[in-house]
């Protein structure tokens, strides 16, 4: 039993970090592992489900569990919009780059920063929602949404189902909104498609950056991080050349944030937040 | 062992949501439920801990749980510090609200939306971090360091530890980024306070919203809540009697966004946030 308890955490620490970090582990000699962890640790995006649907009960149980993610003062400022419908599923994957994994999406959950409830709240108590300008009120709803999202991600995974984020629902905020009938004060952060995993399709558990590497202890090192950083694009690069592609994380982070132009539709979050009423302030 | 799972899982939604949550799943039929689920129903915050440390691999499993999870793009744009030093924890609990669980903690862990990697990545490429200036940048960091800290602090609690949240960490960015040695283009989004609870203080699953309030099926509708948002009422104002507190959800959500100053300190993120290198443009 602890042999095998053993060799799993070496397996799932393996795949993520590397074997050094699993030998690491191993001769600390003290045995951190369960079936959370485990299951954690299993994470990968599936992008080819099934046609099989995500029961009733299924979505319950993944809502429970982001509902039981914690939230700023109780405040519950999020709601998920699960849809189904397959020709709403075609609109919102023209609008959310044009994935297949959203226009063929057994279930798709948008996440939603929602201070439109509290909005209603305070309509029907004569008061107006003076404080939903501010950035730390988006950041209220973002960070309850997200905690609420990745609770959900990890009970469908504990399920047997497969998961992938959507960053791209945020392309075009105002057109989501419109489909979705959002309300003011309310806005996509992100999306996550929910479905049985095809069992022909690749889904490999991705290499991270070492523990070390986004571990700090007492102070934020930069320096330190260098030699991790290294270690991760050559470890990361063996896992593309794998996968048959020829590709560099250092070239995707430089591409991403270091070439203007790069984040496309998404320049434009925040003129659309600001329709969507909030201000940033 | 299937009526001890029943019961289990009667006994988490009632907590959550009330009886007739409870009933409701169990005239379903479809029994839903695993060690996973268990453990994020089971989710409540504690702020009182023994003075036990939290141990080294521990520490490390709680990361590569957080470090599991999904980050836009592979991108990774978070990091974390771990602070168990007594007198830098009495400084961040002046700058955090003044709270003993973060004074007393054994262990804060400060989630960090960190883009300073990338910018570091960028200049070694002799490139410029020309796209950290938009909501969208920003953004992206505060997703990945909250479903990073949400892996976390399931992590932890599977493992038996406690864990509270401390939104109050962006009180003063500027400080607490002298404090943690925070680089431009990162910053603090949220804490999260672990270690091993005091069981002798009290610390309750809370009630939360109903799952048919916060989830829409196809398209979001504000009215169809109002039932369920009065509901909710009624049931979270009976949880804080028993707590002895003359409390309502309603009065907290008009108190915070409906009332001029209600956000205090944190009306001056944006600026804190410009000065760490985030425009939000």
């Amino acid at each position: 039993m602890t042999d095998t308890v053993v060799a799993g955490r070496r397996a799932a620490l393996a795949l993520r970090y590397g074997t050094a970090e699993a030998e690491r582990a191993e001769l600390a000699g003290e045995l951190v592992w369960n079936e959370v962890l485990a299951t954690q640790l299993a994470h990968r995006s599936v992008r080819k489900f099934l046609p099989d649907s995500v029961s009733e009960e299924q979505l319950r149980a993944i809502v429970a569990a982001a509902s039981s993610a914690a939230s700023s003062s109780n405040l519950q400022l999020w709601s998920v919009v699960a849809v189904t419908d397959r020709d709403r599923l075609g609109r919102i994957a023209a609008l959310a780059g044009n994935q297949d994994a959203v226009r063929n999406a057994p279930l798709l959950l948008v996440w939603v920063a929602d201070l439109a409830r509290a909005g209603r709240i305070a309509e029907q108590n004569d008061r107006d929602l003076v404080n939903a300008g501010f950035v730390e009120s988006a950041l209220l709803g973002v960070v309850d949404a997200t905690l609420a999202a990745q609770n959900a991600a990890l009970a469908a995974e504990s399920l047997g189902l497969g998961t992938v984020y959507i960053g791209a629902i945020r392309n075009h905020p105002t057109e989501l909104a419109e489909e979705l009938n959002l309300p003011a004060h309310s806005f996509a952060v992100v999306g996550l498609v929910v479905g049985h995993p095809d069992p022909t399709a690749a889904a490999e558990v991705k290499p991270r950056l070492g523990v070390d590497v986004v571990l700090h202890r007492e102070q934020y090192d930069l320096e330190a991080q260098e030699a991790g950083t290294a270690e991760y694009e050559a470890r990361i690069s063996a896992f593309y050349r794998e996968q048959g592609l020829a590709d560099s994380w250092i070239e995707r982070v430089v591409g991403r944030f270091a070439t203007p132009g790069a984040l496309g539709v998404r320049e434009g979050l925040k003129e659309a937040l600001e329709r969507r009423g909030f201000d940033l302030n």
